[in-house]
Parts: C-alpha cells; sequence; structure tokens
C-alpha cells in the first residue's frame, strides 16, 4: 500500500474558470491586492498501486492531459 | 422564505476544463459516442430574498458574470 | 445524435461541503437570508447514445450513486 | 506582491463526495487497488496581501472553517 499526493493544475495558458470566479469574489468582498488566483486540485490517494499505474489513473480519470499538468508525490511506498 | 434553482453555465465560446475532462474519461471508458459535455452548476437555495438579491448573490459570488450565465427559477414564493 | 441534460444533486441526509462554503461565504458577503444552499451539478451531453447508456455513464463516472441522485431530461432525440 | 500556496482538505471524519465519486470511478475503470482518493483544492495565488489578510480570505471565501482547513505556504514574499 502506497499513499500519494497529486497535483492538478491548469496549463499555462488554459484558462482557469474556478479561479477566475474566486478572484472576482475575494474582490467583491474587498480583497482589492489580489492579482491572481488559480485553482487546481489537490489529490491525495492511498492505493495499491505502483507510480506508473497512478500516473496512468491520472491521464485517464484524475486529469486531462490537454488541459492540465499534474506533479504526483510518492508520500509513502508500499 | 422562498426557494430558488439556479443553473450556471459557461458563456458560448468560453472553455469547459471540467467538461472536458468528463468527455476525455468517458471516451477512456468507452463510449465512443460521446460528442460534448458540458458541466455546469445546479444550485438549490432557500432564503428569506426576493430574485433580485438572489440575482446578486450570483453576480458577486455564485457565479463570475464574465464567463458564465445564469438561470433563476423560482421554485416556491414566500 | 441526442441531446441530454443531467441534473446531479446529493441525496437527502449527505453533506454538501460546496453549499456549507458557498452558504457561509454569502453571510460573509451580508446575506443573512440565506438559509440553505445545495450545489450540484447541472450537465449537458450531445452523444450518440440512447438513455439507458447515459445513465449508465451516470453510474460509472458522472455521478456515485451511493452519494449522488440524478435526473436524465432528454431534449432533442436522434 | 507575494506568492501563496493554499492546500484546502476536508477535516478528518467530514465525508468528501468528489473523492467518493473518483474513488468509485477509478475502480469502474479497474484500478482494484485504490483505496481511498479524497480530492481537495490546491489554489495558487498572487496578491499584494500579507499572510494574514490571505488567512482570512479563505476564512471568509475559499475555505469553510467548519468543515475544511488549510495551510498557507508563502512561496515569495514581496
Amino acid at each position: 500500500m502506497a499513499r500519494y499526493e497529486i497535483f492538478v493544475t491548469y496549463k499555462q495558458g488554459i484558462f482557469d474558470p474556478p479561479g477566475a470566479t474566486a478572484e472576482r469574489a475575494l474582490r467583491n468582498l474587498g480583497y482589492a491586492g489580489v492579482e491572481e488566483v488559480k485553482i487546481g486540485k489537490y489529490i491525495r490517494m492511498v492505493a495499491d498501486a505502483d507510480e506508473a499505474t497512478v500516473r496512468e489513473m491520472c491521464d485517464k480519470l484524475l486529469a486531462n492531459p490537454v488541459i492540465e499538468e499534474y506533479r504526483i508525490v510518492t508520500v509513502e511506498e508500499a
């Protein structure tokens, strides 16, 4: 059993709607100093699977390699 | 107290990352017939507030009028 | 090619974290009349697939039948 | 101008619907070794604001302290 952390973010130049919405809402709350907000996913997984398999899960379901990039950190190995 | 349903969708031409990710994942699951998937928000709200106020909540926080459009349906009036 | 609208909501009694977060943020913005906010998904799909197949897509990927329920509306038939 | 990374996760014991949905979908894709998936938010912010102010933004809008916890990392100071 291993433990992974996965950070999914939009590729440079890809529009990030939840980030844009949060950015706007923060300014509406009075935080004028907010310049940019990007919202990605922070996934923690426990699995009986090696890193190559986790990469496959990202490519197929957890991320969309066309628009997103991700970084996998192995926190604890089997 | 009134009850509202709010449908938030991206404006035409705005890229929809969660939709693109689901589209790709469905094809990876074998559903070759999937042409397009768009994922918006379906919000249900109970509030002591009139529709104009709910519109304001959408503009400020629940949606981002720059990239999203929304439709409010009053299900039950106070 | 058919066109579907799918409404995904949490089953009664299932906790809805994005809804709870929006509810709290709206009150922080000064909307004291907000009683309850539930946030589900509003999916629009174009697919060469019948409704039974769309139901299968929901059960496998678009929703989690253990915690969510969904309603499929066929907007336009092939 | 400072740069922050914010990791938002559900508090222990709080149900995580997107995580549960991804977990189920991964098993449906054939990944039987998947034990647990938790999906949080990975926010990157550029702002003319100190860490205390970013903490306030989290408490008010980016997270819900009742159900979520967050960790702020200052990547680059003004």
